[in-house]
């Protein structure tokens, strides 16, 4: 009974995430949700007790999915594919939750515990992530830039990440947002990092820029 | 009669604008806006048809705001200063307009007029205009840069000035979107072109920069 009972709380999860990729949160009530997964309401509010839980759940996801794949590997030293990991991570957490970035702001409004939690993981926790990726990549000799010029560029970078598929889609407005979009977006994130890179770098970088520019 | 029907239609939008930034365009109903004016509701129906037609006329006004503004002079050359300004020019747009950026794609589903315009505006004329002021800063000698840079760095300081109002709404969640905002912005977008400033412009470029950071 326990088994079934995890595996339908998971099941709930991860069907309203894909819903709401693909049709947008705010169109999506938990009477679908169940619907979609063949089971009634009642079953659905025994797990969760409305909308804002799931979205909370998924939430969780996406932040344990970018701590894991962010963090230092303490086994090796960091060199450039890692720097470039990095970002294609960013943008997979982004193509991955994406329905959380159509409009981020409205979620929000809606949903207090995810604003909290949210502003915490980001304000604390992953600008201190950030910054210390900065640090150990221009140590290691990288980059070349000023510790003083650190907190604004990885805010530029946080926001062209958190920003990239609301740009595309008033940029595009009848196209939908692909995994094309995804690799422009990291094309743009690499062009912030470009005048930092250590010159005997450059070659190898560009490398990366190009596999992004053909996607 | 004429005098006053002019005066009538300008009255609304230059109250609608002011009601959109405080409240959200949103929460606003053209009633709101009537008896905020002291106004019938018939009396507005005779100058618009419905809200948006005002939030379009609204849009035509800050459209030509921008394209006065970042205009080339056509009598001396540029300097690093007008580099400063226009980036001020941008960001007192979105300041003065800053309604249509709380979920600028959400106002353009419901403005299909809007939508087209803004978008013919933004992809055709606002990225020319960017892309020339760099070519000519390069000229100059103010910028080093790649012309083959011209294009993602245009991008990531479009989007970085769009979206700076809805990252800090996010960022500061119980603050209000102030003038110190629009401050920060700047200094997001002067991060993005200090490592292109040519060295004996990076001075009075550091100078604008500290002038950004204290409001």
């Amino acid at each position: 009974m326990q088994k079934t009972r995890i595996k339908t709380y998971d099941r709930i999860v991860q069907q309203s995430l894909t819903l709401f990729n693909e049709h947008g949160e705010r169109s999506i009530t938990t009477n679908h949700i169940a619907a979609h997964l063949g089971i009634s309401p009642g079953n659905l509010y025994y797990h969760f007790r409305n909308k804002e839980e799931i979205v909370y759940q998924i939430f969780l996801l996406y932040r344990g999915f970018i701590t894991e794949r962010l963090a230092v590997p303490q086994d090796r030293a960091m060199d450039v594919t890692d720097l470039v990991n990095y970002l294609d991570t960013a943008f997979e957490a982004m193509w991955r939750f994406r329905f959380m970035f159509y409009d981020l702001p409205g979620l929000m409004a809606r949903n207090p515990q995810l604003q909290r939690d949210y502003h915490q993981f980001v304000h604390n926790e992953m600008k201190a992530i950030l910054e210390g990726h900065f640090r150990e990549f221009i140590r290691l000799g990288l980059l070349q830039m000023a510790l003083e010029d650190i907190e604004a560029v990885s805010i530029n970078i946080w926001l062209v990440v958190k920003f990239w598929f609301a740009f595309e889609q008033t940029a595009r407005p009848n196209e939908p947002i692909n995994e094309a979009s995804g690799h422009r977006g990291v094309r743009q994130v690499l062009a912030l990092l470009k005048p930092y890179v250590s010159p005997e770098f450059l070659p190898l970088f560009q490398q990366q820029l190009v596999r992004h520019l053909q996607p």
